[in-house]
C-alpha cells in the first residue's frame, strides 16, 4: 500500500491538531465492539473476536429500547424480504427501488399518527436534515424558532437553509418562546422546531403548550418523536399522541431505529407536505431507498407495537423497578418523566473511565455521553433499561455502580424528586 | 382522523405552487410500484398487489449495476446477521452500535482502495455531504474546486460547508481548473472535488491529469466513486484503481448499493483523516449504524466482487451486446466509455410518456429522468443493462424502443462514434 499524505497540505496537520485537542479533552471515542446476541438480548459479545470467542457483557445503552430488533416476527421479516427481493433496493425510489413495501409501511406510519402521508428517509438524522432545509428554503423570509436543546441533525437542517432566520428559544421555556414569537414580524413565514423526549436528558416538552402558541403567532409545528415512538401514547404514537394533540402538530418526524428496533426514519403530515417533501428534497430523491429487508422487518415491528400495549407496560415498569434499586443504593441519578436515566458524572476522563471499568471489571455496558453529544461539565452515563433487564442484571449492575461511583469518589448529591412516568 | 392543516399558514399553499409548477413543467414524479423477484433478476413484478398478482416486467434501471443483491452467498450473509444479531444496530457506532463486521467492512473497504482507513455511513448521499461539510468547515480559508456536474450530495456538503468558497470549474475541463487554482491565493488550503464516472452522461474524468493538478497547487483531492465501484479495476477499486492512481487521491468515497448491491456509503483516506472525521463529522456521529445484514451482506459482495473479475467481463460484454442492438435498429443513444447508456429524448412529458408506454404495453421498464437530476432539455432514459439481461429481453427492449420511438415521433440523431470502453 501506497499511502496518500500529502504533508504540504494543511489539512493533514490539522486533523492531528483536533484529534490531539479532543484527546486532550478526555473526549477522544473509541467504539466498544459489541455482537448483539439475539437469544440472549440484552446480553451481548464483546470483542473483535467471532463468537463464541468474546465475552458476554449486559447492555445498558441499547436505542432499542422494547427490543423490537430481536423479536422473532420481525427478524423473520427481514429474512423473507432478503430471500424475496435481494440485500438492496438497487436504486433511488423513483429509479427502480420503489417497492409495496415502502409505500405499505408509509401508508401505516401515516396512520400510527393520524396523518394523511409519511414518507420514509435512510435514517431519523436525515429525515430532519433534509425535511428542516427543504420547508425553510420553499419561500423567503422564513424564521425558525428552535429549541435550544434539539437534536445535531435538526440544527443540521436549519443552519443548512440559507436566507432563513434562526431564532433559539430556552429549553422546554413556552414564555421565552412567546416572547420571541410575539417579537417576530407577523407575516413571517415561521415554524416551530421542537422535540418530545430529550434523548440526552429524558425530559419531555409540553406539546399541547407549543400548538396552543403556535396557533395564536400562525407558526407551523416540526416535532421530533425519535426517543418517543413505540413507548408513548397507546399505540405508540408517540408523546403526541399519549397527550392527544397529534392532530395540532403539522409535521411529525420519527424513527425507525429506536422503539421499532430497525432502521431509518420518517416524516408524517398532510398530504400536500409530503408530496412536496418527496418531490423536492434533495436528501430524500438523490439517495437510493431502504432495503425491502429493513422495510419488512419495520413494517411488521410497527404494527406489533401498536398492537400490543404489554410492551409498553414492560419497559415502564422495569424503568421503575431499576430506579428504584438506585435509590435505595444511593446511586445519584436524574428523576426524569421519560424511560431515559441519566447518571450524572461531569467530567469526561472520569465519564470514559467508570465506562470502562464497568465494562472490564464487572461485565456492564454503559456508554460514557460526553462532549459533543452533551455539553462539556454534564458528562453521563444514560442507561436505558428495557423489558429485557431482569432483576438479577439490575441488582449486578447496581452493585458494580456502587463499588466504582465509591471508588471514583463521586459525590452522591441526588435528592428524592417526585416520581413522574415509570 | 382529524387532518392538521392550518389554511392560514403560506406554507401549504405554497406546497400546492410548487407541486403545480413541477406538474405544469411535466416532471411530476410517480413511484412506479416494482417488487424485484431474486430468483429471475432483473425481472420484477410490477404493481401493488403481492406477488403473484403483479405482472412481470424486466426493469433496465436498476444501480444494482452487477445483480450482487440477489447473488445467494451475499442473502444468505443478510440473512445469517440478521438471526444472530437482530434487524438493527440498536444504536449509534458509539452507543453500542458498533460491531465487529462494522470494523471489518471498513477495513476491507480501505484495502479495496489502497487506503489506511475507511468509515462507514448510512447512504453515499451522507458520505458525500457529511464529509465534504466536515472537511471545508475545519479551518478558515478552504477553497472548493468543483466539477460542474457533482452529485447533489457533493453539492449539498460544499454548500453546507459556511464560510469557506466555492469555484465551480467546467465539467472534466483540466484547462478550465487549472485556471482557476493558479487565480486562487497560493496558501488558501485547496480541495478537488470530482466524480470518476459521471452517472447521467456516463463519462470518466481524468483522475490522473486532476490529481497532477493537485500536486502543482497543492490542493486536495475528493473523488466520488459511487457509479464505477465494483465494476472498474481488477478488483473494482474504481476508475482510481483501473488508471493506477488510487494513490495520488487523498479520499476516495464509494456506495455499498450500486456495484456491491447492498445499502450504505463510506470513505477512504489515511487514518488521520479517517478518524478525523470519524471524530467530528456530525452526520457519522448522531445517526444509527447500518443494520449488522447490510454490513454483513456487504462485507461478502465487496469480498466476492474483489475476487471475480468475471462479472465486470459479464457487465461490460452485455453493454457492448445491447449498443450494438440498438445502433443496429437506429435508435440513438449516448455513446460513453462507461456502463452506461443514455438514451436522449430531450422533452420531459415525451419522456414520461415513452417510460410509461414501454411499462404498460411492451413490459419493459426504464425510469424517465427528468430535471432536478438532469438539466432541462436534455430528459432521457438511462439504461443500465448488467450480467443478467440476456439476449432475447435485449432484442424484445429493442423492438419495443424502436416501435415507441417511431410513434412518438423522436428523430434518430445519432451519428457512429468510436467506441470506448463496451
Amino acid at each position: 500500500m501506497r499511502v496518500t499524505r500529502n504533508a504540504r497540505h494543511p489539512f493533514y496537520e490539522r486533523c492531528h491538531e483536533v484529534l490531539d485537542e479532543i484527546r486532550q479533552q478526555g473526549r477522544y471515542r473509541t467504539f466498544t465492539p459489541l455482537s448483539r446476541l439475539t437469544d440472549r438480548f440484552p446480553v451481548y459479545e464483546e470483542g473483535m473476536a467471532p463468537p463464541p470467542e468474546g465475552r458476554e457483557v449486559v447492555v445498558w445503552s441499547t436505542n432499542d429500547y422494547l427490543g423490537m430488533g430481536v423479536v422473532p416476527e420481525v427478524m423473520e421479516a427481514a429474512v423473507a424480504a432478503v430471500r424475496e427481493h435481494g440485500a438492496g433496493a438497487g436504486g433511488t425510489r423513483n429509479i427502480a427501488g420503489s417497492s409495496p413495501l415502502h409505500t405499505e409501511l408509509e401508508a401505516e406510519l401515516a396512520a400510527l399518527h393520524g396523518k394523511e402521508a409519511g414518507l420514509l428517509f435512510v435514517s431519523g438524522y436525515v429525515s430532519n436534515q433534509a425535511t428542516l432545509q427543504t420547508i425553510l428554503t420553499s419561500m423567503p423570509g422564513w424564521i425558525c424558532f428552535s429549541d435550544q436543546m434539539n437534536h445535531a441533525s435538526m440544527i443540521a437542517g436549519i443552519k443548512g437553509a440559507r436566507g432563513s432566520q434562526t431564532v433559539i428559544f430556552e429549553h422546554n421555556n413556552l414564555a421565552d418562546l412567546e416572547e420571541k414569537l410575539a417579537a417576530a414580524p407577523a407575516d413571517a413565514p415561521k415554524l416551530i422546531a421542537f422535540e418530545s423526549v430529550y434523548s440526552m436528558d429524558g425530559d419531555i416538552s409540553d406539546i399541547a403548550g407549543t400548538c396552543a402558541l403556535a396557533r395564536k403567532y400562525n407558526a407551523l409545528t416540526y416535532l421530533d418523536e425519535v426517543h418517543a415512538v413505540g413507548l408513548y401514547g397507546e399505540e405508540g404514537g408517540g408523546v403526541s399522541q399519549r397527550d392527544a394533540v397529534a392532530d395540532q402538530v403539522d409535521i411529525i418526524e420519527g424513527t425507525l431505529a429506536k422503539g421499532f428496533g430497525v432502521h431509518g426514519g420518517y416524516v408524517t403530515a398532510s398530504a400536500e407536505i409530503i408530496d412536496f417533501l418527496r418531490s423536492t428534497a434533495s436528501g430524500f430523491i438523490f439517495t437510493t431507498a431502504l432495503p425491502p429487508s429493513v422495510v419488512g422487518a419495520a413494517l411488521v415491528s410497527v404494527k406489533k407495537v401498536r398492537a400490543e400495549n404489554w410492551r409498553r407496560d414492560a419497559i415502564f415498569e422495569r424503568v421503575h423497578a431499576f430506579r428504584q434499586r438506585l435509590r435505595a443504593a444511593g446511586i445519584p441519578f436524574t428523576m426524569t418523566p421519560s424511560h431515559i436515566i441519566p447518571v450524572p458524572v461531569g467530567d469526561a476522563e472520569r465519564c470514559k473511565r467508570i465506562s470502562a471499568r464497568l465494562l472490564r471489571e464487572f461485565g456492564h455496558y454503559a456508554t460514557p455521553v460526553n462532549y459533543p453529544t452533551v455539553p462539556v461539565g454534564t458528562e453521563r452515563l444514560r442507561l436505558t433499561p428495557g423489558p429485557s433487564h431482569t432483576d438479577e442484571m439490575m441488582d449486578d449492575m447496581v452493585r458494580a455502580l456502587s463499588v466504582l461511583f465509591r471508588e471514583e469518589g463521586i459525590v452522591h448529591t441526588w435528592q428524592p424528586q417526585p416520581e413522574g412516568v415509570g
